[in-house]
């Protein structure tokens, strides 16, 4: 049954404030669900679907009998926050993993300084995953990780790597690794050796990296564009692709 | 004045069809429309902005007297495709640059198989201007480029690069360059040495290259994912970045 107040708390999970205090948040679309049901790396709380997903799914779904409910498809697009809502709806805990150190100065970090777009939060968690970058931090600036647009857009990628939100000195002190950050003015990235150990450095969309971490830079790079150009920056997100590529081209 | 008439086909002009019929398109916002006049690359048959654009604007605006029409944000939000209007609307007509073979012949090419989705279509134009990359080529069945979201996320890109619907197999009989396109099963790019002059296909976002065209590829590519990534794909704008990126890189 998907009560009167059920769906009132459906609804409020879809703000930061709420999903905070309630260690909360919310997963939508049958593949994604799907995941979760399998490799069982979150505590689903509630999942709310199709009569014909839950048929499809019977064996996965046999483990949450209390917790499950069939939805038809007008009450899942009350409680969903897509416009076309996608068979099945997850509430999923917040889990925090804590951070490997000792791995994570072996490999390449990324640290992202005031991320604003969530569509962008998820396309560069989608990329971090693709390039085996296990360890992100992230500044307090930066928009939250369980904003359902930064899930939705990370395409599952959220359930795989390890995220933290630190100041970036913190971060810093504890790494010690070397800190690379893209800038208007940085140097060519095509004419640098990239290490295969670093803290890759990723900005604000209007602003880029702030003031007081481009001093904690060691390295100003930058992604030339060509001099026919007329175009000012790339968005952080392709940014984030091509640099995460040619620091894991081997050279 | 801003008639009901006027008012309706500005919102006609946010259908495919109409644009088509009329060959006009819109470009919104401050910085996009301010770049349009002062360029003047395009023709501009009217225009639409608020009383304070126009304060700001004055000289750029004083060849459009006729042209001009002083909006409220009221009445902008009634003509905009945007959630948020800004400032300026204008309504420009289609142009078509001709292909420049020669030129096209000695640099590197996209052609766009079946590209879907406004915002990746955008953003490859932007990427593609980023890197100097004049000449795009699109399968009929690609979004269309005056698709308001197309002109929103190439910000201001589409003034600058060359754009043709072209079957692929008349492109690739013009150009004879060695055709590149990324699948899933390709060479890892890393160990190719790319060429200074190519023809790059990209594909849909969810079915990649249609069979047809991928048997025209010369060289299979992919950008390998790392052994611990559980992703299955990169969007199709990342990957283009990352794509034009290693083939920008000087060997």
């Amino acid at each position: 049954m998907l009560s009167k107040n059920k769906i009132k708390f459906l609804q409020a999970l879809q703000r930061k404030k709420i999903r905070t205090e309630e260690a909360l948040f919310v997963v939508e679309g049958e593949k994604m669900v799907k995941e979760l049901l399998t490799e069982q790396d979150f505590m689903l709380q509630e999942i709310f679907a199709t009569e014909r997903f839950a048929q499809e799914n019977a064996t996965l779904l046999s483990n949450y009998q209390q917790a499950f409910t069939v939805v038809t498809p007008d009450q899942l697009k009350k409680i969903s926050s897509l416009r076309t809502p996608n068979k099945a709806l997850a509430v999923v805990q917040q889990r925090q993993l804590p951070i490997d150190w000792a791995f994570a100065r072996q490999d390449l970090c990324l640290y992202l300084a005031d991320i604003q777009d969530p569509g962008n939060l998820g396309t560069i968690l989608r990329i971090a995953d693709w390039f085996g970058i296990q360890q992100l931090f992230a500044s307090p600036e930066t928009v939250e990780l369980y904003n359902p647009k930064v899930i939705q857009a990370s395409m599952g990628a959220f359930s795989r790597i390890r995220y933290e939100v630190m100041a970036f000195s913190e971060v810093q002190g504890q790494l010690q690794l070397p800190v690379y950050g893209t800038v208007l003015d940085g140097n060519n990235i095509y004419e640098q050796t990239l290490p295969a150990k670093a803290l890759i450095v990723l900005g604000n969309e209007g602003n880029g990296i702030p003031a007081a971490i481009q001093e904690q830079l060691d390295v100003r790079i930058k992604i030339p564009a060509h001099p026919r150009s007329g175009t000012e920056s790339l968005n952080v997100s392709i940014a984030t692709g091509i640099v995460c590529a040619l620091f894991r081209k081997p050279s």
